[in-house]
């Protein structure tokens, strides 16, 4: 349902620091793209840092993967898509750059993060309430 | 066999700089650790980064892969082993991060590159000759 | 005079992963501010890192001093102001740092540049010919 | 007098990762050069990361300055040498990067703290006893 969905994006610049020797974005580098555009559809739900922190869970990255299809330079403007993809008991979101100018997908990418309640550092199976909560209310009002 | 292995280890302290507001190393930042032991390892077949220049090509990063088993902190002990997995067409490196203290496994990961000739930009299907040259000629000696 | 004058901003927002375990921004992640306000103020006068290469010349920093008035955390509004102080001989600017929402002075900074001829890597004791006109034409034309 | 000298040296590795497309090491990230000896320096008197904050006190970094004198290329082995210079009222530390080869001046840097209180976050103006007790002790003891 186009109704549930959760997205947003950002436009950068990248940033000629973040290029290597080769004149290309370190692989590591793509995620503070990433994280841009995460930072965003999570301030949709009004969940930012502050927010998750104020809830009691801190939501660790558990698993990262990058597909680097085409190398993104320094000065490049690019458009990031992040995309919630799983939410219940874990959150998966999907991640697509592409060239600002002409379109080409650049990079594909996808993070897994769980819930990790702040008071006992216990890992949660379940996404909590809260989160679950602001996320359906978020989808009712689409 | 374990005669056709090719593996390198650095041993490394975790920098406070890395760690983000929560003390844990930034996601982005692990892949400083996987460097570090990759550039060990391909030093050990005499093919650094001035080396792949001189030969004519470029072996960018097309694809990684990282699970977080568990979080690093600053200021943390680790031993990263990184280990050539396939180099026929590509080159695919596994990495582990374990505790030095501990032994505890923290961290897994995977990258791929391919190469890439310098002169005409062409992604190379089959990895260079020279590279597979200096390949065996480390099997053979040891 | 007002006119003689070259400046830019930039508004950003600070990134998590540029803070650390304090959550206070890492001091030597300051520079990735006064950079996007340079990048911005150099490509005023139509002279950014393409153009600069293009032009034969590279403009290594050979100095920088930061005053950290007040520490800046993640997730905080600020804006950036770049100053061209100085460019005769070499390339001086000023930075100033302050909060979006508040106006208080965050941090001042400087950063000191020579040209240095891309053909015989010698550094000049003058600013090139060209950059001086670039810059010349666009105080006219304020 | 000699005995009344805290110093600490670090050999590394300069990282490809850390260097801009001009293959320099950005200026932004020389910090993390400093704070590898600054780090070592600390450990000296017992008051590393962990130790201070045990001691109820912050030292954020209130001023820097870096002279760039040769550019650091990546791959290139340096040796960074910590000095203590000023430590009543706040903290003082020099720094020098030679090229560990040649035995080359590279790069002189300079920072300053200051000891901020955890408990009121109120800045002190003279270091606290604690501080001066370790550096004492490390003094009589050399």
């Amino acid at each position: 349902m186009k109704k549930d969905t959760l997205t947003a994006q950002a436009n950068l610049l990248t940033a000629f620091q973040d290029a290597d020797p080769m004149g290309v974005i370190f692989h590591g580098n793509y995620f503070r793209y990433f994280e841009e555009a995460r930072r965003r559809m999570m301030e949709k739900i009004d969940y930012g840092y502050k927010a998750m922190q104020d809830s009691g869970y801190l939501w660790p990255i558990i698993e990262t993967k990058v597909r680097y299809v085409k190398p993104l330079h320094f000065d490049q403007k690019i458009k990031i898509t992040a995309t919630l993809v799983e939410y219940e008991n874990r959150l998966r979101i999907d991640y697509l750059i592409i060239d600002t100018n002409t379109g080409l997908r650049l990079t594909k990418g996808q993070t897994t993060q769980v819930a990790v309640s702040i008071h006992d550092q216990q890992m949660c199976f379940v996404s909590p309430r809260l989160f679950i909560d602001k996320l359906e209310a978020y989808f009712h009002a689409q």
